[in-house]
């Protein structure tokens, strides 16, 4: 029995999994295969992935394999309703509607495991978590694969504590992941879900981006594209140069704060702005959150600082001070481009997914064999997508000629 | 008595108002000086602009200059019911609800200028060509003000006929409108509008601009700055070189339309991508217009080649083609980033609108010694509002000294 | 005679003609018209601009079209002797060297007007004031034709004044012409100059540009390109805000002044930068100038700040100030990108010169029936220019079908 | 007894050297640090670099640092005898001119090594080769520091063979070298160089960039920033991919071949550009290497399609083919940046040098532990050089709390 919130909302998420599909050719090719192979035939695989339509595409691609899949979301607020009937008129058992309560988030989640899968495709590293609760639902497990920077660096702490129970797979590392899906899926997305949510200006604009790592570094130059002014902050002394060399002025938040009209956290690290910040900030600044986990500014620290905070418009929370200057929230310090947006395009999790999806059939042919480590996605499964999405968008690729491969391997 | 969908939407269109007044600056100062001074006391203003929260802001400006004030939409798929209903309540005569019929659209802006305005503000000419028909509305009028190329080309084709009956001013033509409304509001909304509805990457993509005037280039400036690889097309050929020396691909339409992802429209002609163009397009390309009418590219001609139309997701067309390629259609043809998207940021219209606003009080001024002609916004008002504009966003102006000025008149 | 530094120089001189002319492909076009027409058969022409390659083509044109041509430089600096030689070789009449002290380079100018032109291509004004003094070299003359924004600038003084004697065509302001030379001929090579007589790092740099007309914009554009983060100043507050929307930052120049590290005028001002500007710059910034005149930084407020000049490297000159820091001045303030540089490309002085020579045709064509007056270049001249250069660049134009024109004329 | 070709240069050297030192204050820092704790007194450092004033700068720090230096050119047509002369009338032991001839270039290596070195200083593995040949001048030697991804590849292969016979630094591969003076130093001068040797527009053109490593993305990347519509070719899919992603057309060099206006290599691999690409190419385009051999293009195909090779003007060889058309060879395609411009600006090399200063220290202090291998720099030498070099710019950089750093470590 599938968890929905209104199965007549299948038409509509089909007609949108029918979209995203035509904007996702290696999921496509993968699918042709799959079909004739079957190689999850007998398998159970459990999915907990920002559940809208992309996602959609993965489930019905593992399912196309042979697989029996049980899907939730990664988080309540980018559940779309529709897709979730879609894919339970299919016949994939989901869990997952829009706006759970944390309690109900957690059912869904517990049951999206009690179907005791063989293989776990997990986001940020919650069904890692839960599976230590209930040890029994992982009897057929033989390993999974983790999608974000977040999910791994918790894996990476569970190897040094020696409490990983299982191989997993770091999808994020993989080139054809984190590459473009860090960097232009979510330098693309962030501004799509504030320029839409918020109407405003991005030219003219003081942008603040803390961070510059590959998602950070993705929303600064999206920015500068948009014409706005950007100011980047870093800890990391690398990349604080790197940035100020690719164009941007880069500064201590302290000193950023007072001047920026947007500021967007994409760091993986807590309290990148706080009370301090918020207190210097113009009227009407806005504060977004592209990171993994909503800490990254620190929200308690900005209601404490608010006399009311108040319903703007969609996605968009104004937290009135003290002196009545306004800071507006968008999507409540989630990750704004999942929440008050669409997500990353098609096209980027065409890539990330296809991934997955390689990286789920490895684990499952050679799962026997691994510890209960972290493993990098093997090259072949990382270049063979980079070789058909350049081929789906008609790029071509020169070929190292036997000589010059001798050449670079020093032989002359 | 309005014409409006529900009053009930009013709470929730008072508070995106409330949203927008916050980034238009130049309008809350002009509110100031207009409460003190009541310029449109006992005057009568009809506007027709795509009524949405910015416009809103526009006729609570008049009307808090003393007017009396009835508005209407300038495109029924841009009109927003919950800005109607917020402006009913506050006893602004409105007369138009979204996806109203051609007739019942007609019969609005006919209410709206039953009111017997001493101004109109006018969007692409429909208020002037309508009082044609009925000539007993302008009883009172002293003139108006037109927003849009499109309404001036045609303002001055009447002025070339002798048909125009009152003076307009061509506010389109300002400084601080066309430099900043047609370029840079274009420019972002459009992107804003596709990337929304259709969840598509932009980078990586090939993107064909129609025309490279103040609209087009700067949708073809922000489609760069979002990573896409831009062709324009142009019938001029000092527009042409141009956009060769912005760094842009510049070919026919009938090279472009076979390597083209997305098309985007804003020559102000029509017929700029017809039968021959979709014959040779990709599967799935997408087209877009941003023009003001919904004539650019030929949907007759698209349909004709289509076996069959369906609805793929809001705002969006799919036109099956006999040979199963899908073309997709954005916002039935209409203006994509008001249709299917927000409109110009708020920032932008804030200029615009202060130009309408204070184009208006100059007409009610001096209409009485003012010819049947198209006028030229004065640049005192032009200057005014960029000295405004510029004050808001903080931005510092050098002065000339005596002796600079001087240099410049060439006494030296 | 000419009056040439060294005719052995001819050689190398005749290498670099050529090699502009493989990248001048308008100028070649006309050439081959010219020899079968000659237009200017028994006339005399005479040449005042920065006498370089590609102006030697500008002259060998002239020559081609039946003219005997008379050339000098519009500033000694710019002069490049191995080019003069070759003229000469060619049997031009040529007066001018490189380095000339103000003495020879007044009489370099008188000798060519001594020539008794029919037609005078002038830049910055110098012939036409010279013809004040020398009254019987203009017996021959029809009129002529003006290259600068700031030559323009003081002919239209002279309308005014009624103290022009001849017409004039205004050619700096043709498209062909300003959209071109002024925005990409100076930004590229502006940048080009300041790199390479600098060996510095632009990227990362904050660069101050002063003005932000076609020139100083196309600097300000090109800065960004390269990495730069730019600031910059106006006393225009339509350009300023265009700046800001196109993502600079924009502030007086006396909080510019302690931030920058390249600053660059081009306002066709003076003083833009004076003495309380220079005390506040940090060491080692570098001021360059890249309008007409060298007065738009003032040279002598900077002298009178420091305690010693000394040579740094060619083109640069350290001002030492009392408190040991370094003020870099490029070029002594004159045109940075002519002096220090290599001046315009050869492609877009193509498009000026091909406008220069149809203009000085058309001058000696229809000159008895003009007034003394400053007329602007006829269109069907700078629109054959543009057609010219896009089939040489291989560009496509798209052509209206006459129900397109009659849709644009408003019949529809 | 030094070699060099005129010690009257060196008053002229010395200035420049002075110029360079305004511009490398992470050198500066360190010397302060040198000259109190001379850290080489008693050692001998041998330096193979393109001998240049931010050379010269390396070499008078090392000297600081208590050594005795000797120092000979990478590259004799990078060689400046003004910088020679002054470092030998300062007392450095100099065996380098301009233009030698391989048998002369050879000796001044060799000579430069007979000085019995304890620490090198390489570019592309000369020295480390030559030593082979003269095991004699080892007898000192602690080890050496590797500039280049070239070098380093010849190390590996070394290593793998197990000829390596002493440690080596990878300076290349420490952040504060290849993020920036790869990307940065190579991307700006390179086009320095086009730029100012051919005097051609960059805006308008399409250039094709060989390669999409750090040094070919940075190269792509300011041609766009110019202007340019940028073709990138590939052999590695990841990069074809991101390249496509940052918005270049990406293709094979056989459909590049006959679009392209100017073409660079930097791939580190031969034969890129071979006859049938030659074959293909436009009347008059340009071909450059930013390669460090000059195998990239491969100039024996080009030479045996020609008529005539001729000097078109300093640095560029015209080759004339049969069929008229001419193909421009830049710089011989030798390094076209260093040969035919000033090399990477010194804000750069600032920090490429400040690695090799501290890891010649490195290997000094900890030579006697370590094998005969490839090692890294340590971090702490990295981290150092981008803390000083953040001052220095004036920019800031946020520190983490314990909390973060805990949250960061997954304990939460």
């Amino acid at each position: 029995m599938p968890t929905i919130r209104d199965i007549s909302l299948a038409p509509l998420g089909l007609k949108r999994i029918e979209w995203v599909r035509d904007f996702m050719p290696v999921l496509d090719a993968l699918e042709k295969r799959f079909i004739a192979e079957k190689p999850f035939a007998g398998k159970r695989v459990s999915v907990c992935v920002h559940l809208e339509a992309k996602t959609a595409r993965l489930a019905l691609l593992m399912r196309a394999g042979g697989a029996e899949v049980a899907v939730t979301g990664s988080n309540p607020l980018s559940t779309k309703d529709d897709i979730c009937a879609a894919l339970a008129s299919l016949g994939i058992e989901v869990h997952a509607f829009f706006g759970a309560t944390p309690e109900e988030y957690k059912e869904h989640q517990r049951r999206t495991l009690e179907f005791c899968p063989h293989i776990i495709i997990d986001d940020g590293g919650d069904f890692v978590t839960l599976l230590d609760k209930y040890p029994q639902y992982a009897t057929n497990l033989i390993g999974g694969c983790e999608e974000t920077t977040t999910g791994i660096s918790r894996l990476k702490a569970r190897v040094r504590a020696g409490t990983l129970r299982f191989p997993m797979m770091a999808v994020n590392d993989a080139n054809c992941k984190h590459l473009f899906d860090n960097r232009h899926g979510t330098g693309q997305s962030v501004w799509d879900a504030i320029m839409y949510s918020t109407n405003n200006m991005v030219t003219g604009k003081t942008v603040v981006v803390a961070g510059y790592g590959f998602c950070s570094s993705g929303i600064a130059m999206r920015a500068k594209g948009l014409g706005a002014n950007v100011i980047v902050t870093e800890v990391n002394p690398y990349r604080a140069l790197e940035a100020a060399m690719d164009g941007f002025r880069v500064m201590r938040m302290d000193d950023a704060a007072p001047i920026g009209d947007i500021f967007v956290c994409a760091t993986g690290c807590k309290d990148v702005i706080t009370k301090r910040h918020f207190e210097r900030m113009k009227n009407n600044a806005m504060v977004a959150n592209a990171g993994h986990f909503d800490v990254e500014f620190n929200k308690d620290d900005l209601r404490s600082l608010s006399t009311e905070v108040f319903d703007r418009k969609p996605f968009i929370d104004g937290y009135r001070l003290k002196d009545e200057r306004i800071i507006n929230v968008l999507a409540d310090g989630r990750l704004v481009n999942i929440v008050a947006g669409n997500g990353h395009p098609a096209e980027i999790m065409d890539m990330s997914f296809a991934i997955q999806a390689l990286s789920a059939k490895y684990i499952m042919e050679h799962g026997a064999s691994l510890e209960n480590k972290l493993y990098n996605v093997p090259d072949e499964i990382d270049r063979e997508v980079a070789l058909i999405k350049l081929e789906a968008m008609g790029l071509g690729l020169d070929r190292l000629t036997p000589e010059q491969e001798a050449y670079l391997n020093g032989e002359f």
